[in-house]
């Protein structure tokens, strides 16, 4: 299957990456910034264009990696013709890529890629979907060449995933972040949290999240609430932030 | 050393195990539920008791593994005599046991601890403090027995420790389990967000979590954001969490 990359983002450089070990045919890289077009072509061995006209029109799968913002600006006057298209992203409903080919997708990639670490694929959720059974059958197949996680997903379940995502993974970081300073406020070294941060992470790996909650807020310990919300007055927000969560531990279990 | 475990939960339970394990003499083992302290001594092999009276009162030795709450019901009329004595709680004060022993301290492991999951104490990052050098020492002698990593915390600090372990693993483990829910709601796997909790985890071991923070929030995408917050208007509670979480990274971050 003849590929083009459209981003040169983190998402399209190790989706790029991981479809290349496999030997899949990216042939061209399309991006809006010089440098980051050719340094992702480079890595992929492979042509590259920053003019819209140039992207090579004959490919079999025009895959979007870019945020969602960017996808309708990338696609207007792209000349796509009616190969398939899919984009990447958690929470773009599938149908405004009808607007630009009859063909298309969602090729989505449930995990958290920066720059500073290479993601293994071969683990990594993709959720798929397709405007019909060809498409998605193409698709699932693509997806089962880089990964042994793949899943059909619809947009309604997608955008569900996304939001899931967020709670589980960017604010999970930001409380990771929280902890953080607020042990270097005590000349404490983060690492102190380590294995705390690794063992709740893991727990979730064998049981319902619901089912191993711990603390204070579940065990309706009053004092030690009053103490950390006293502790926190130098952090109003962290205090909110604080009271909410407590608070919602204790609804739900209740 | 001989130790008399004053406590039956878990980390009576998986403390007792671990010093066990290593060799330790835990000689007798109190508790106040006459089944919870047999299974319990029965564990360690060692005489049991529910009379506070009848507490072996020669052990080099006594580990209070209780909540905070029931410290200083135990501790009351409890024969300890001037042997040394330590909590192993993360927001009590070392000095309460002063009015029941010359010699104190505080033995605190920083892990979450449940009924369902064995911990590797090796790994468990164990913080002590004494009244004075000589009982510090004994402390972490004891500590490094069975763990790798020994930190000597004082009071202040160890009480930061405990809200930053809140944080990192009570909310945290809260916010995993509104994912869970929130997949359950459009008929979606847990499993499905597995590797992204992993992936998380496993980041913040490598890297300073406020700088691999990702998501609609620190990148401002607020078309998502607003979607989400749509998304959560069932769920009031959570949607307040969400915002809360948001505009607490767009400030950390601006």
């Amino acid at each position: 299957m003849r590929i083009v990359l459209l981003g040169t983002g983190n998402l399209a450089t190790q989706l790029g990456l991981a479809l290349l070990a496999k030997n899949a045919e990216v042939v061209q890289v399309y991006g809006r910034n010089l440098s980051g077009t050719a340094t992702l072509a480079n890595l992929m061995g492979c042509p590259w264009t920053t003019d819209k006209s140039q992207i090579i029109q004959d490919a079999e799968l025009y895959i979007l990696a870019v945020t969602e913002e960017a996808i309708p600006l990338i696609l207007r006057d792209a000349p796509i013709r009616n190969h398939l298209l899919v984009h990447t992203s958690g929470s773009v409903q599938m149908d405004i890529l009808a607007a630009f080919s009859d063909n298309f997708g969602v090729f989505y990639p449930l995990q958290t890629l920066s720059a500073h670490k290479t993601v293994d694929f071969s683990q990594v959720p993709i959720c798929v979907e397709a405007n019909n059974g060809k498409n998605l059958e193409k698709l699932s197949l693509l997806a089962h060449t880089i990964s042994e996680q793949v899943f059909t997903v619809n947009s309604v379940q997608r955008r569900e995933l996304h939001l899931a995502a967020v709670f589980v993974c960017n604010f999970v970081n930001h409380l990771y972040t929280i902890g953080e300073k607020l042990l270097q406020e005590q000349q404490l070294d983060f690492r102190l949290l380590k294995p705390l941060i690794l063992e709740t992470a893991n727990k979730a790996m064998a049981f319902s999240p619901a089912t191993v909650q711990t603390g204070p807020a579940i065990r309706g310990n009053q004092n030690i609430l009053d103490l950390h919300l006293k502790m926190l007055e130098q952090h109003p927000k962290w205090q909110k932030i604080y009271e909410l969560i407590s608070l919602d531990i204790q609804h739900f279990h209740s």
